[in-house]
């Protein structure tokens, strides 16, 4: 058989007899000559088919493949056509339930629509594009850690107690006994650094059983987690975090620019990451916006948004940490702030106005972590295996979670985190 | 705060002011002379210690840090040693439930034990390697398949419906319905090789309700996927996984020397891995070992343990694919072969005498796929959404799913796969 080639590779053959193959994304019959446009993982390709050729049984969305030699045509998409001497339909298609090609701009179905037919909607160039991105992102993400001397985990998800506390846990029928599906890996990833490792990180799903419904939320979403030993503070975690963020963004910047391009998104170089304590975030929400509701120890969505403003607008920086929260609305696990017992060394990193990330330094005193889950309510025997590292000799350590939609949706201006997940999860939403 | 420099890099730093922070792996006292063995991310590092300073309040796992200076000294681990000047303890600790030093050929706990320990006894330096050799499993297995253009894909785990039958699948209450734990992403990567992406992989964790207890299974394990379009039989698949295969296992070979040295392991690099059809591997097993019960269409695990036999045996080799399984003992998804219907376009990958891969082209007319399904009594409509995918143009494709857990206990001769598994679950353990 004659040699595959892609669309993105066309031009290394001109004169080349090949075979092509892919999805009829566009078929245009101008009379005299037909075109496919041929969609295929390299991108789209101009087949130039003679009248001989029979047609009929071809219509969008089928698979071809297509003989025939590449020919230079500056007004092809690529630059270049190839002009089929064969064709061959490898899959009929049923005309599809949303619109496929479109110009960019068309691309204006409900989401509700797009979602529903997630098998066929993903084919849009445009929807499928926000994936690639989001492959780049997570293959930044190890390879900075990994350069970091961080170590991959891979932990469990089904687990006998919540790490985050809360009602909004899933649960799991496991044979004759009840588990539950993971709210975040953050117990096991402290046990990591205790095992020696001092620093891991860990790419997968966590589980949040919540009722709201907003363009934010997912049940279930792919967290990218790390937890570092030996820091001093969570300023420690901060650094650390502010340079994966850079990186990242670096990276997708690099090695994403032909679908930024096409998007019209520039993802600019990040320098230095901002800073203001919660306390200086309510001065400026207080004196900038008159906001002075929905700030009782942390910050409200609305809070949120206007502190993305502020850091646009002031500081030129689409980042900002927010540090110092109410230890109150932070986990059982949270290290106070010495100084200011009912203040947090946490820290949140709101990107465009949304929080992307939570992290902080950790309690890893036993008597301090034991008296701080019973403060609220928590009984440490459900949680003996995860609370026995710290009998046993724990370092000072912190870390930090990140959502992979959310982040993805903040780096493209997407209207709603759905639209970053390849098949939403919500409360409404389990299939396809 | 002088830096802290990690037992790796100790000689790096002759005659320097340091500090260095870790765990006390062993405390050893000649009278004359105190030494500790200090245990970081690093390895191990030998710490002398003035007869001025005070251990008293410090023993096995407590969390120390240490100042000093670096010397030579050919008789320590490195070929280096920190004279310490003063030292600090940041974290107490219980005397460990299990014993964390020890020279290798005595870590003889009983695998209970250690797993009712977790937290601690992944301590043991023999312990935590084996997730060393595994982080370095996941970093190869996805760097090969980005060079070979495939896209990392997320997948939900939350589903609707099983996508390899059976029972064995577990329930999870959903808000006021009721979901399931994903038993693969096989039905998602096919939808994303239609979708454009052609060639798709996978990393993420799998559920079975398996009532089994053997040393190969867990309830919850990590799935090593790919998806790939385009292919003409199951032949292509192997050719992909086999350079994969080879990829992961000189990865480790040059990457992880050090480890598998002291384990003694040798991970021999790979050249052609061998393959025999299903109908010959039963010819092998009646005509070498006697064998002809247990293979009604597939192998059973004697079948495997002598098949790896057989292999090493005969053709030197530890690795050998098997093809053309039964098609009733293959999911509803698999494509018969053209040439003789009751046997599938399947294989399994060997490694060692025991199933580390299973693969194979999938079916893709929907025609062709009801009537698989309706043959082995699934309702098409409980799978619409994943249906709808062969509608609307499907190309020809196959791939494979590899157990992580799995692939790590057979390439280090672990005896359970519960070694190779940080926290495993099975029908007893849940926790920790």
């Amino acid at each position: 058989m004659i040699e595959r080639v892609l669309s993105s590779e066309m031009s290394s053959y001109e004169g080349r007899a090949i075979s092509m193959a892919g999805w009829v994304h566009r078929i245009r019959d101008f009379g005299g000559v037909r075109f496919i446009v041929l969609r295929d993982r390299g991108g789209l390709a101009q087949i130039v088919l003679p009248r001989a050729l029979d047609l009929s049984s071809i219509g969008s969305e089928c698979v071809i493949r297509v003989e025939g030699k590449v020919h230079s045509e500056p007004r092809a998409p690529t630059g270049w056509e190839l002009h089929a001497e064969n064709i061959k339909c490898l899959s009929c298609a049923e005309p599809p339930p949303v619109e496929i090609f479109a110009p960019p701009a068309a691309v204006k179905h409900r989401l509700e629509t797009l979602l529903d037919n997630r098998a066929v909607s993903l084919r849009i160039p445009e929807v499928l594009d926000v994936f690639r991105i989001q492959a780049e992102i997570l293959r930044a993400f190890r390879e900075f850690l990994t350069g970091q001397g961080f170590t991959e985990v891979k932990t469990p998800k089904l687990v006998k107690a919540g790490a985050e506390g809360g009602s909004a846990i899933f649960e799991v029928g496991y044979f004759d006994d009840v588990a539950y599906l993971a709210q975040s890996p953050q117990f096991y990833k402290q046990i990591m650094v205790g095992s020696g490792l001092e620093r891991v990180f860990e790419v997968g799903p966590v589980y949040r059983a919540e009722k709201s419904e907003t363009s934010r939320h997912l049940t279930e979403y792919v967290s990218l987690d790390f937890e570092m030993g030996f820091v001093d503070s969570h300023q420690d975690v901060i650094e650390m975090h502010a340079a994966l963020v850079r990186s990242i963004i670096q990276s997708v910047g690099e090695n994403c620019r032909p679908i930024l391009e096409k998007r019209g998104v520039s993802v600019s170089e990040v320098s230095q990451i901002p800073q203001v304590s919660f306390d200086e975030a309510k001065e400026i929400l207080a004196k900038s916006f008159g906001k002075t509701q929905g700030l009782e120890g942390d910050l409200d969505t609305e809070g949120e948004i206007l502190m993305g403003q502020w850091a646009r607008e002031q500081l030129d920086s689409e980042l900002i940490y927010v540090t110092g929260y109410s230890i109150a609305k932070r986990p059982a696990y949270t290290m106070a702030d010495p100084s200011c017992p009912e203040r947090s060394r946490s820290f949140d990193l709101l990107y465009k106005g949304v929080e992307i990330t939570t992290g902080g330094q950790r309690i890893h005193d036993y008597e301090q972590l034991i008296d701080s889950f019973k403060a609220r309510r928590i009984d440490p025997a459900g949680c003996e295996g995860y609370l026995s590292v710290f009998r046993h000799g724990m370092c000072p350590h912190g870390g930090m979670g990140m959502g992979l939609e959310r982040l993805t949706k903040q780096m493209l201006d997407l209207a709603n985190v759905r639209e970053a997940c390849l098949f939403p999860r919500d409360r409404r939403r389990i299939t396809p």
